[in-house]
């Protein structure tokens, strides 16, 4: 049996638009369950953000708040290597992010008139982090580390426990060294709503960030039309890999399985010049597969994969920009020059020594990134998610001379006859 | 008959909160309206959306589109001056949100691992300009120049027209001016529907920019589930004078009267360590208030306004905290080390000739700014808002010897073999 659809031969650029759609979600049977959850813990507090959790974690907690105590035993749990390897995901994500930080430029636009931006923090930040069979304690660092940088004086996290209430330790220990401040054990719609609106234990936010489940999603936009903002809408992970005859068959096909092993609902997509690079790496990636714990998983998201062969590399970039893929990986000899006309993408991964989960894990690039076309409107998480840009400026009263006439000209234009005085009084 | 509030004198920080309270909006209700609107632009198209412009603007329109012929002889419905002025308006937005562009750094995190960001702009926008009694072109600025400068291929604007069908000159002299590609004769709720769907003869945009009444914001928040993108939430207009007896009653009266004569929901505060100034202010205000063409609308928003005295600066910024009023005006003896203090506003105006008609139309900062205090989640328009970053990198071999042991450690901790597969298989 082979999970894999045939390939796909040299598409004519009109049916590139089904190539790259995605699956649709439906949103209004979502949202019927989500919106009791996000009221019932609105209203509840506490006591219905514990029922949700007995009834979808099915688990018994006495409150949501792990204890200073369940921290401070989660670090001696976490082993000497994985405690290193954290350590240089730390450094690696900080150096990247710090540098996204902007000096303060003041810009004399007139004569007299002197116009800054200052970043500042978003007060206070919520993350989630979603559970499931593996502890994701790399999105914690994801997103904590530019919170700290960003300067965020509280920052929170949600993440469902076990059924014993329990929370992995690398995830307890990844948030004790990456700043955040408090963690819950709360998951799905009713961990946002905590978030979003307050309980007894848990502090409302003003802004919510981290992947989950469709609920989870739909909740973060419900809450996000009122006091709350939210990191960006997301959908299933995916990749695209560019490939020619320089890449190598076994590394693309492990970059396609690794894609494949989040989720059933997994996006892959190899796009190659290379009718034979292609049918290599469709050979290892079911060798390989046969191998996986999460072959079951990867298996059902190969059965949606696409594997595309077109006439050159402009084609190829074409299609990663029709697409916009959450990430893309270019294996092929030029691939710094097709990196350059990439511009529908969340994240960029070039040559053949890049694989994405460098990117996943510690390279310093952030992973909560947009999928589902999203790349083409939003940016994945980085230093700006963390901060508002407000602008400040002072004229001096020979520069408001000098521009003065032009706003009053403008303001009677508007006939905003109020906005013409504030300027002539102070010029007269 | 006097329109003002009683000065609150020295509220306890217990009384904040009322304070700075806003007026709720009844999103419910407003929903029912804007959905089938938004549904029959979808469905029917240019049909729909020329019915709703007869019904709502009294206009019926042979077509939405404004044509080139339009265009040109705008421009010498223009008088020079205020041609003049638009250029000098230009020439500082400019400035400004150029000096906002990031020279990409390629930052090395580890050795062999270099990883970077490039901004890219958002392909398609459009940008909606509110009607009403006054044109208000100097948002045609505040939109399309960023736009133009992030590199927006297409840059579409939307505006309903009057009766006649006419949209005003000067805002189709701005458009001309500031690379606007197309003009619609379209407003509210369906002008938001044929921007994200796309019409017959409305192309469909990435993100929707600019102000608009209620129905407009709904709109935008609901178009923004599904694939295209807004600026951010809106509500009324709002200003925050601080000011203690170095400020010049005669200028705050006038700034106070220049939001107030925005609308009759603006809102309008004076905060004060100087129950004199507050008292100077009111008078003149109320003096001023009776000669201005818009005073209906001033009195209305006034009757709302606040006059709050205070013990101390540290009283007055921390107050303009905890309300994140849209434009903040610092008439104060130290009102440089007071700015500096702000962590919660959209646009500061520091000093006595820095009044907030500068920043609405020239000084070069943008002038659409989270209101509703939105400003402790939300930046006002700027560069970024008109472009992603996307992140890219290249890992060499030995740089992937290096960081390959770590990766392999954190993905086997969150059991994801295929992605420890991708490592191990480049650096065996």
């Amino acid at each position: 049996m082979t999970p894999l659809p045939d390939i796909i031969r040299y598409p004519d650029k009109g049916e590139w638009k089904e190539l790259v759609r995605r699956p649709v979600l439906e949103t209004e049977a979502i949202d019927k369950v989500v919106l009791p959850i996000l009221e019932d813990v609105r209203i509840g507090g506490d006591k219905a953000l514990l029922e949700y959790t007995r009834k979808y974690d099915g688990a018994h907690l006495e409150g949501p708040e792990v204890t200073h105590e369940e921290m401070l035993a989660a670090e001696k749990l976490v082993d000497r290597d994985l405690r290193q390897a954290i350590s240089l995901a730390y450094r690696n994500i900080e150096t990247f992010h710090r540098s996204q930080q902007i000096r303060p430029k003041r810009i004399r636009t007139s004569s007299g008139v002197t116009c800054w931006q200052k970043s500042v923090a978003i007060e206070k930040v919520g993350l989630y982090v979603p559970g499931g069979s593996a502890p994701l304690f790399s999105t914690v660092l994801m997103l904590a580390v530019p919170a700290r940088i960003a300067g965020c004086s509280e920052i929170i996290l949600c993440t469902p426990p076990d059924t014993k209430g329990r929370v992995h330790p690398a995830i307890l220990y990844a948030a004790s060294c990456s700043g955040v401040t408090r963690v819950f054990r709360a998951g799905g719609a009713q961990a946002i709503a905590a978030m979003a609106y307050g309980t007894e234990s848990v502090p409302p936010v003003d802004k919510i960030f981290g992947p989950g489940n469709q609920y989870v999603m739909a909740a973060k936009q419900i809450v996000s039309r009122g006091r709350v903002a939210i990191d960006m809408p997301a959908g299933p992970s995916e990749v695209m890999v560019l490939a020619d005859d320089s890449a190598r068959p076994g590394f693309v096909a492990a970059d396609l399985l690794s894609q494949a092993e989040h989720g059933c609902d997994s996006q892959v997509l190899l796009v190659s010049v290379s009718e034979r690079l292609i049918r290599r790496a469709r050979a290892l990636l079911l060798r390989h597969l046969a191998e996986l714990p999460r072959k079951d998983i990867a298996a059902r998201a190969l059965s949606n994969s696409r594997f595309i062969l077109v006439r050159d590399a402009g084609e190829m970039v074409d299609l990663a920009n029709a697409y916009a893929p959450e990430h893309l990986i270019i294996s092929a000899s030029n691939a710094g020059g097709i990196a350059e006309k990439v511009i529908h993408a969340g994240s960029v991964f070039i040559g053949n020594y890049t694989p994405e989960s460098a990117g996943d894990y510690l390279s310093g690039t952030n992973h909560t990134l947009p999928t589902n076309g999203y790349a083409r409107i939003y940016s994945g998480v980085n230093l700006d998610s963390f901060v508002r840009k407000i602008t400040f400026q002072r004229i001096t009263r020979k520069g408001l001379k000098a521009i003065g006439p032009a706003i009053i000209r403008m303001a009677d234009t508007e006939q905003l006859t109020a906005h013409s005085l504030a300027v002539s009084l102070r010029i007269k």
